[in-house]
């Protein structure tokens, strides 16, 4: 960011779009990072902000004058400045809001006491309604003037006299509507809708489900009380596939992102789960050493133990991916789990054979020990179907109890069927080798 | 489905939405699921087969006659058909193609050419373009007429006269211009679209990051060439992530639903990383018996196999979900990849030195042996920050050199840490022991 350049460098900016701006913001380095910000005009800046996490939009907020404060904000959408809202601290809400006009901060205190991650916590005030007895015309002008403020207008509200939601109409339905009609005989009565305390990963989902744009949030009266757009549902299911995927293996998910911040922050996301399986894999151990008169007769049981133990992790895993995804997306159901786990069971057995098979015989040339093969080749055919049993259910019990299935991470799984797989291993060994 | 109940059925379906309609039919068995499906209209039927996968597409055309097939297919969207088309064998698909009107097949032949995965094999065809000159209420009429076949009439894409894309106009601009002008003059010049081959991916992740709600596709002349909607993104999004949930477990990713299928498919899936494993966990095994004599003096240290070689994995498995999820949502680039390695070592290492030191005190706890105590907490310690490393490094590497990071699945990793952490342990134990 040289001096000379800033003339340049401004009309770049113009022409750039918001996110690929945001992006650029998260790239450099902090100085440049506020230097560059305020060389944009405060729409722009608004929509720069619109598109940053909210660790960064407080950064760059704070690196403004009271005054610019003041005027950034009344330009950022609703939903984006409680986002924001919901990060601070409380003594600093309290700055942020005196500078808010009037109509936005009655808006913003309503939205506030929603939480987080309710459909009420992402949606947005600025939508267009219209009462019923509007005629078409009539409507149409109402989009023209109060459209300009709105998230979207290319889906129209209908509300009777108490806000009520009565029924819904797309922009294309409207402007395609005679003109001697009023809305009410044109909307759609029945409308897609979520409750303000609805999960936002639900809203999410009807949105995707329904290929919408917007779904409407209404209270217990069916009141509309704001909406949310495709574009936010968009974030959302990101975030949600995020948590997903950090859960499975074994991350605390929290409301941020998890890349940035302290490597203390980091290692205390992590570390829960992995003190759990570390005490789960002590009783494993405690496995061995509860058969160590066998493995001091025979030594080699031991060459052994990496094989069945990573090999059934991996199908324990494969199976917790395929439920906890299934679950998901909906392709598991209450009517057809059942078939799910009797498919699992057979993939799990067919895998374990072909994996016992192969063992069986690279024992036998490695060890040169016939009974040695058998009871490795056994063991890894037996807890194979095993872990692809535990892998499956487990999420599904979870999901029945209403837990989030993701949270039986990979390494609960791997643990569990760590204990299961030496159990077998050891037993056998100890019949076969007659040590009993 | 009890015989005299159709009537009320019939209606029942026609009050409910296609997609919930969609849902049902996957839930019910078979033979009702046909019964069921003949009960709508065509336009109701196309409809709901626009929701569900090709497989059970197929099934349900299949149950048709002849002539219901083709009034069906004509009413379906261009890209579901192509969709379908791509799912059937070679015969089939000439007897399909027969069935469609003039106009569709010219459209659906060339669609067929197109790669599955790219923008091109997603996007349709149906959208409205209106020529630059056109005056503003010319355009307006443009889109009354020409919308209802359209998949969207809020993005209007602008084309020169070799329907090169020029410009868009969104509809909320159109409805708002002066009626004196020609739409040349009020479009945006500025348009974000996407090459007909380039990744289907890619193409969902530009709507997602511009907040469209749909993106222009184009061929190397900058000509029109369809367009992807903001539901077909989610869709691919969807899809894009169960295969990257199911990769980092290991599990094959195919084009197709992993879950259903038989499960003789579902293991083949499974196989090929498994049987990798397996061979790489031998090597682990076969580190063991490298140090077999120290094994046989010590025995207790097979008490801690489980437990090193899980938190280990679990660890590795860790880093490289942060890394494939940072890596997919672009948030690890190419100028910061550094600092995450960096955060990452560092998180290792606070969560080696916690484990460690546990470890330590419930091993000298357990087995009574100062030795042992320092040696597992210290392979521990150890063990863990590489760990970290390998997830965090692997999937970056694979990203650099053009593969996907997901393919660098949390079996392989784990069994490279599996190797990394006998030997760390071993080889401090042979030292410790004196027994070199």
């Amino acid at each position: 960011l040289k001096r000379g350049k800033v003339a340049e460098i401004k009309e770049l900016l113009l022409y750039l779009h918001p996110a690929d701006i945001a992006e650029l913001l998260v790239d450099i380095q902090n100085g440049s990072q506020k230097a560059l910000f305020k060389l944009m005009d405060y729409e722009k800046a608004a929509e720069v902000l619109d598109e940053l996490e909210p660790e960064i939009q407080i950064d760059l907020i704070d690196s403004l004058a009271e005054k610019e404060k003041a005027e950034i904000l009344e330009k950022m959408s609703v939903d984006e400045i409680i986002d924001l809202l919901q990060e601070l601290p409380e003594s600093k809400v309290e700055k942020l809001l005196k500078k808010l006009p009037m109509d936005e901060l009655e808006k913003v205190k309503g939205l506030l006491l929603l939480s987080r991650d309710s459909a009420g916590g992402i949606m947005t005030t600025d939508y267009v309604y219209i009462p019923e007895d509007t005629p078409v015309p009539e409507a149409i002008n109402m989009v023209r003037k109060f459209g300009r403020e709105a998230e979207t207008i290319y889906y129209l509200y209908i509300v009777d006299r108490d806000h009520h939601l009565v029924g819904v109409l797309s922009l294309r339905e409207l402007i395609s509507a005679r003109r001697d009609m009023i809305v009410k005989d044109i909307m759609h009565k029945k409308v897609v809708s979520v409750h303000v305390d609805d999960d936002q990963e639900d809203a999410a989902r009807a949105i995707e489900k329904y290929s919408l744009l917007a779904i409407p949030v209404v209270d217990s009266d069916q009141r509309l009380m704001g909406i949310i757009t495709v574009d936010d549902a968009l974030d959302v299911l990101r975030e949600e596939t995020t948590e997903d995927i950090h859960k499975l293996a074994g991350i605390t998910a929290e409301e941020d992102i998890i890349l940035t911040g302290s490597p203390l922050k980091a290692a205390q996301k992590r570390l829960p789960w992995l003190l759990i399986c570390l005490f789960g894999d002590l009783i494993a151990g405690s496995v061995i050493k509860g058969f160590e008169s066998t493995l001091e007769t025979v030594i080699a049981l031991a060459f052994f133990i990496p094989v069945l133990m990573a090999t059934g992790g991996n199908v324990g895993t494969q199976s917790l991916a395929l439920a906890v995804r299934g679950l998901a997306t909906g392709e598991i159901t209450a009517g057809n789990f059942v078939s799910y786990i009797f498919q699992e069971a057979k993939a799990g057995l067919i895998v374990g054979i072909i994996c016992g098979a192969i063992l069986t015989i690279i024992a036998l040339a490695w060890q040169g020990n016939p009974n040695l093969g058998l009871v490795v080749g056994a063991a890894m055919g037996v807890a194979l179907t095993l872990a692809a049993l535990i892998g499956m259910i487990i999420p599904m019990i979870l999901n029945a109890l209403k837990i989030d299935p993701a949270v039986a991470s990979g390494p609960f799984i791997t643990t569990v069927v760590d204990i299961t797989t030496l159990m077998i291993y050891f037993s056998l060994a100890t019949c076969f080798f007659n040590l009993v």
